[in-house]
């Protein structure tokens, strides 16, 4: 939460190695990713092999939430296991004068470590809440609160904001000197993930303000 | 590439489980979400443990290009390895009644099994460009194409696309009976990743139409 948070250290596994003008350690940097994004891809073992689902999540500090049912078998396979949580907004289309050049502006966190259960009650209603507000701030306030029924039906899982990095591109692409004069336009296409008109449920018969999604940052 | 394609077989590996309703192994709705989205995450292992890292891609037939630098260490570490590719297309928040039934309409593909690498020069650049005219379709006919040089230093790898499932959600929030009359607003709040206004290079000093980015499927 506070944006005084020191940079996360490199580690062995985190070192950003290509490109590593791209690559940040910056707490601020990571956070507004995190902040800003509404699926992570959760990436586990399942016998000895990768597997990647996406996944909603909160974050509260430096402490990241994920959640499903209890009989999500993906989740189950991360309890106490190692997992790397990729959280990834794409920015823009870079269209380079040469097929080679071309690239993506996007910024991306990499976070890496043991994902462990949340058990105490109190724990994990805090943490469905969390992960409420990130996807729609002001939420838990109007929604009816979970019971202790739909508390138990949810497997909760946290991970330290301690290992990881982000990487970042911005701006335009980067041509070969012998290109620059060829007549193909070149720039960046942005691309902003959009909210559209809000569709109330049409069993809904109470006239309600809908809410709005948050902006980008 | 053909609209007849047939549907992917379940294995053990890809059936889906959890609310299998929502599940599908329809080559048309898995080659959709292909198409559409721009980034793929792709998870692999490094010494034992998950990285999920997210690249661009290109799809042809049944066949799923990745590439990058050729020394980028986690495409390295893909070669002949099993991975497993997420594509994940975010289509709307679904605001229910209760914290609990709140949900997110998506559509999402997982695709498993062994990566290989493209060696062969002619094959190597159809890749490359099946990749370019993903992001931008038309792309090839104008930008200058890739040469010998810019192709040794790409890595370029293959998956089949014949191990996966999609899982899509559409529609409304489901509440609990009992909470219908909630007087909290519900419904969806649809999200969709929009171009904006093309920024061409300032060093280009030549008049060129701006492409536009392919539309949403």
């Amino acid at each position: 939460m506070s944006p005084m948070s020191d940079p996360l250290t490199p580690t062995d596994r985190t070192k950003v190695r290509r490109l590593p003008d791209r690559g940040t350690y910056d707490r601020a940097i990571i956070d507004e990713v995190i902040d800003e994004a509404y699926v992570a891809h959760v990436g586990f073992m399942v016998d000895g092999q990768p597997r990647v689902l996406p996944m909603t999540y909160g974050r509260d500090g430096d402490v990241l939430y994920l959640h499903g049912a209890v009989g999500n078998a993906m989740l189950r396979a991360s309890i106490d296991a190692e997992v790397c949580v990729t959280i990834t907004l794409l920015d823009g289309l870079v269209l380079a004068r040469s097929a080679f050049h071309h690239s993506m502006n996007y910024r991306a966190v990499v976070l890496l470590g043991v994902a462990t259960k949340v058990d105490d009650e109190e724990a994990k209603r805090h943490a469905f809440e969390v992960i409420v507000e990130h996807v729609m701030p002001g939420r838990t306030q109007v929604a009816r609160a979970s019971n202790d029924s739909e508390l138990r039906k949810t497997l909760v899982l946290q991970l330290a904001i301690e290992e990881g990095s982000a990487k970042v591109r911005t701006g335009g692409p980067i041509d070969d000197d012998e290109d620059m004069d060829l007549p193909v336009w070149a720039g960046v296409v942005p691309l902003r993930l959009t909210p559209g008109e809000p569709i109330q449920d049409p069993q809904q018969t109470q006239v309600l303000p809908a809410p709005e999604a948050r902006s980008p940052i």
